[in-house]
């Protein structure tokens, strides 16, 4: 079946872009002795992370437990939540996804953290394992000191609980647009999680997990000394926001399908809006560049540009995604296509898992 | 169950608040002559759209066929899809609609509209019903005169599609910030629909329907001569965006329950982000408007404000969305509260019904 077939709005993967960027990562990483454990917050389908696996990937980062509770149903793991758990219910389910003998690995950044993990292993009789969140200066969670970190590194070990390493995020590098102030803030956010690793060292506690960084970084990340995995999740799809930080590398995997209402002289309407893809990092874009979404209602989106002068009502038309992670998680399934075929139907098993 | 014992991110639905809410938008239609059909983009949920109707409702109006389609199977309408249906998969959905009986009235704006459903009711053997959407200055869908309308009206009896009236509706006014200037520009777009109503009636074709409005011009559009119905959705739950253009008349009946992760100096990380909190309307708010949700990445949000002196870790927080409707879209059930306490829980069916 042809995808521009399929009733709209929907999702387009496209299984060649899906295999080249998961190559070009691999490639990326290759001799320079760090690991990839890629997040499941963009695909949030195992089928995905079961080919990221397969690739070389030595487990799956996930954002929140239901993310891990859909891969631990899948079978897929080691997994690392670079998140806290937070709140006994979820301290519970936690204990829970150990109970089933799942490889979960949680990150703290407070003695709370750490309190309620004891808590939660003294009436689960498991064993929890984590690793320490340090703000690598993006003002989110995490520790701020190396003192604070060592004294965390501690208590876990004073708790019963595995200690595993630690974690940093430079997200706040995005907010640089201009290349050469975010290599300096990039290496700036790992000097300073390095910082947490070598006092850990000092401390008798050296970490075994050093993980920082996102598909943008990658490449300055994987030559940095320290820095044992990443957390690169977005190169899987890429989409339009992370092209202008990484140009050239990725292909579009993720498109959403859309069906033309109107055509008008200055635009054209189709049936896609806020309540089908997102628009958080700015417009999304026809493939060959020629229109974009440029405005969004709740169930319309505005198309501007020199491309909608070949368009007519009922047309199908494709826009790449500015930012895939916000767009997919509306969606229940992935159309997986090649070379304009649909060959498969994903589910996105993970969308909306945010508990 | 105390709501607050929930796991997060999640909603609550303040049962006393949408009773109020119902009340209050009757009571500013009573006497007017102008009915209400409340459009079911907002709450997507059979359960509130049938005490809607318990209340007066003359129908539900829909943006979508999945929210039709769920209104269908609750046995609820009849309805008003205030949308073009474009597409034959989407046209031969509709007909199946019609031939399981649901009354079920469509909008069309265009020769090719009127063609596809033409066709799709030859094909059928099925008769659907239009009224015909005119852009009331919006510049979205919808016909630019009378005179189009006119010739669409013709064609719809020609090709045998009941005609029943026109809908126009000025989203464009939430543009206009001051309570002045925007009830010209509501004057004026209601104003636009009346002249198309008046072609339309000199042309033997008087509109039954003319339908128009959301819920922050209904004290406007209520008293406008030749308007029959209004479609306000937001006014159900009302959220902090239209609190704006409609302040003191509904309280807010839907939040979202979050869990702090952690609280520095200042700010307070909680665990809702991007995906379980809409902020295209701008930051939500605490109920007691202490602190907001300054920013939101995927599945953080960072509180600033005086009230998060207040907060640590561990504890459950309501935020009440900028955008409800946007919100809700991300979630799958309301937790249906009274005084504090879950009475109820209602499956949001109509949750990404996009198609």
């Amino acid at each position: 079946m042809d995808a521009h077939e399929l009733d709209t709005p929907c999702l387009l993967l496209d299984l060649d872009a899906v295999e080249h960027n998961i190559a070009a990562m691999m490639a990326s990483l290759a001799g320079t002795g760090v690991a990839l454990r890629p997040h499941f917050k963009t695909p949030k389908c195992p089928q995905v992370a079961r080919l990221q696996l397969e690739a070389g990937a030595i487990g799956i980062t996930v954002a929140k437990l239901g993310e891990a509770e859909v891969l631990a149903d899948a079978g897929l793991g080691p997994i690392l939540m670079a998140n806290q758990v937070v709140g006994r219910t979820k301290i519970d389910r936690l204990m829970a996804l150990l109970a089933r003998g799942v490889d979960i690995t949680v990150a703290v950044e407070s003695e709370f953290n750490v309190r309620e993990l004891a808590e939660g292993a003294r009436r689960s009789g498991q064993r929890p394992a984590a690793v320490i969140e340090v703000d690598a200066g993006m003002s989110r969670c995490g520790t701020s000191t190396p003192a604070e970190t060592v004294a965390l590194a501690r208590m876990l070990a004073g708790e019963g609980i595995g200690y595993r390493g630690i974690m940093g995020y430079e997200g706040h590098m995005y907010a640089q647009p201009e290349e050469e102030p975010r290599r300096q803030l990039i290496e700036a956010a790992l000097g300073a999680v390095n910082r947490h690793a070598e006092a850990l060292a000092e401390a008798g506690l050296p970490p075994g997990i050093v993980s920082t960084s996102g598909s943008a970084s990658t490449a300055i990340a994987s030559q940095t000394p320290g820095i044992t995995e990443l957390q690169a999740g977005t190169y899987i799809f890429h989409d339009s926001h992370h092209e202008a930080f990484t140009p050239g590398i990725f292909r579009y995997a993720l498109t959403l399908l859309t069906t033309v209402i109107t055509v008008r002289d200055r635009y054209a309407v189709c049936d896609t809006g806020m309540k089908s893809l997102s628009n958080d990092h700015g417009p999304s874009f026809s493939r060959d560049g020629t229109f974009k979404a440029a405005r969004l209602s709740e169930e319309h989106a505005h198309l501007t540009g020199p491309g909608i002068a070949a368009l007519g009502p009922g047309q199908k038309v494709e826009l790449v995604p500015s930012h895939g992670d916000t767009t997919l998680n509306l969606h229940d399934v992935y159309h997986v296509v090649r070379n304009g075929q649909v060959v498969d139907e994903w589910p996105i098993l993970g969308a909306r898992k945010f508990k």
